[in-house]
């Protein structure tokens, strides 16, 4: 209870530590049993590692934290995140430590339980997102489609049919997807609105940074079908508190005992304080040091650290 | 004035006319010099004719009314509408009977008097949208790029650099668009945020019916856009009130002696509501009775109609 009375007074005015601020760090971490990693902006940008994002973890861990990588991207499977994680930071880790937003997108479909249309063994997804999408999803026993109706197809105006749809189509999931095109938002809304599939998005994170500029995000492309559909998505990814649940359910962990660390004010700050986990802003991603000091109610972070890398010098600090 | 008061006591009660009700529709008319047309879910659906649409407006015409066609439809040049009001209705009209969204946002482009960049001779402008809105912002003097960028083109994340940005364009405008992509959407984004381009959006319409089915409009592509670049659109269509001041200036008539008929209530009604015109709602579009009944503020009409038909028995009584 001590550590969280002092997290919320440090909530209040967001310090930007030094690492004389031991206290304050130690105070955050008090009383956590497993970090939360956002990936991009926070450990690597991109291809690139960010600088001690290595040590810094196997110091988390070295202090007894269960290490979770918890990304809303959703173009990978959670096998690749594995691989990405190795090639990029040198970090171990299993597919049991990434928490990404098409796994949880798929475990959030699953957890419905829908039952497959008449005359279908399996419950079809048409999807609007790329293979790691397609590999959680029928990794989770759904049969998905849409990965054909990308590269330049038109949308068949004329010879379209509201029956022609694949009548085992029970749900629409949507992530980000560089073949997003009319036609297949018009296929996911017409699986929406006339077969009355469930919609649900792994993630709505407007931009994101790539190569040194910042382009449309994967909720770029739900805030098209959304609106050509008139439906709002359920979202798995951050900041939606189902990812918690899951998260906890998954490492046995609640989240008042989990920290969230990232780049992103609206997502993973959001997704922290809303949740009732710790937070810490790094300003190694999109949020600026200035952006931290403005932020505000549920997007203001508990503390601020110039990096991922200033942890594993707190915390050497911290056991001193 | 007389006129004026007995259409707002027709606004609020919203009266859906049976032939008999000849004073209600007199006195919505009376006064008005110009009768704007909605045209799809008005003259025609897709490329059907509604029924007696001709009459109606010949009708209309033998009564002293000037009849313009205003259409959100982004995708054809005002020169293409001449020819599809005659092929599909019969209808004979010149270019300055049409107020398509695409003029309209080529007029508010030039309405700006942006200069061309140093080292250009004309104003660049980066279009998403079809080959009409193409023609109408060169028929006012842009350079137009962009329809090369769609087709299954795919971004180019690792070669992309702002700097390879056409360097004349000074403006997005956007408009429905079957070939849009994330391709597109990228680029847009990217004139917007790094080169500083004006955003115009021809319309916002979500949907619009096709074939008997509802398929997104150019408003969600306009979804997109605007959440991936963070900027809001100048709006250059219906319910914008600046296609009003452009048709005003246009036919020398202003909107208080305008009426407005339409098929929907937060494009058209509003439209006309919110500039001061007479509305009319007619039930051959995508809104049911049920709809119109329930509407209400700036999107109820002054009287509903079953159709553009009813207009010419109404004129027909209204003269005995």
């Amino acid at each position: 209870m001590a550590a969280a009375t002092a997290a919320r007074s440090v909530r209040r005015s967001a310090t930007r530590l030094a690492s004389s601020d031991v206290a304050t760090f130690r105070s955050w971490l008090d009383g956590v049993d497993a970090v939360l990693l956002d990936c991009d902006g926070v450990i690597w940008r991109g291809t690139t590692p960010i600088p001690g994002a290595l040590a810094a973890i196997d110091a988390l861990r070295a202090a007894g934290k269960r290490v979770v990588f918890v990304s809303n991207n959703s173009t990978k499977s959670r096998a690749t995140y594995v691989g990405k994680l190795k090639r990029v930071c040198g970090i171990e880790s299993t597919v049991d430590d990434v928490m990404s937003s098409a796994f949880a997108a798929a475990s959030l479909l699953a957890s419905k339980k829908l039952a497959p249309a008449e005359g279908h063994d399996q419950v079809g997804v048409f999807v609007v997102g790329e293979s790691g999408l397609h590999e959680e999803l029928r990794a989770q026993g759904f049969r998905t489609i849409g990965q054909d109706e990308g590269g330049g197809k038109p949308f068949d105006f004329a010879g379209f049919d509201v029956a022609s749809l694949d009548g085992g189509v029970r749900a629409v999931v949507q992530g980000f997807d560089t073949e997003f095109s009319y036609n297949k938002l018009a296929l996911a809304a017409s699986y929406i609105r006339y077969a009355r599939a469930e919609y649900v998005a792994t993630n709505t994170d407007e931009t994101f940074p790539a190569h040194g500029f910042v382009v449309p995000g994967g909720g770029s492309m739900v805030a098209a079908l959304r609106t050509g559909c008139g439906v709002e998505p359920e979202v798995a990814g951050k900041p939606s508190p189902r990812l918690m649940d899951l998260i906890a359910a998954h490492i046995g962990v609640p989240a008042s005992r989990c920290a969230m660390v990232g780049d992103r004010l609206n997502t993973d700050i959001r997704f922290g304080n809303s949740t009732g986990a710790q937070t810490a802003l790094v300003l190694t991603g999109v949020t600026t040091a200035a952006q931290a000091e403005a932020s505000k109610g549920p997007e203001r972070p508990d503390i601020v650290l110039d990096s991922i890398a200033d942890v594993t010098a707190l915390l050497a600090a911290a056991s001193e």
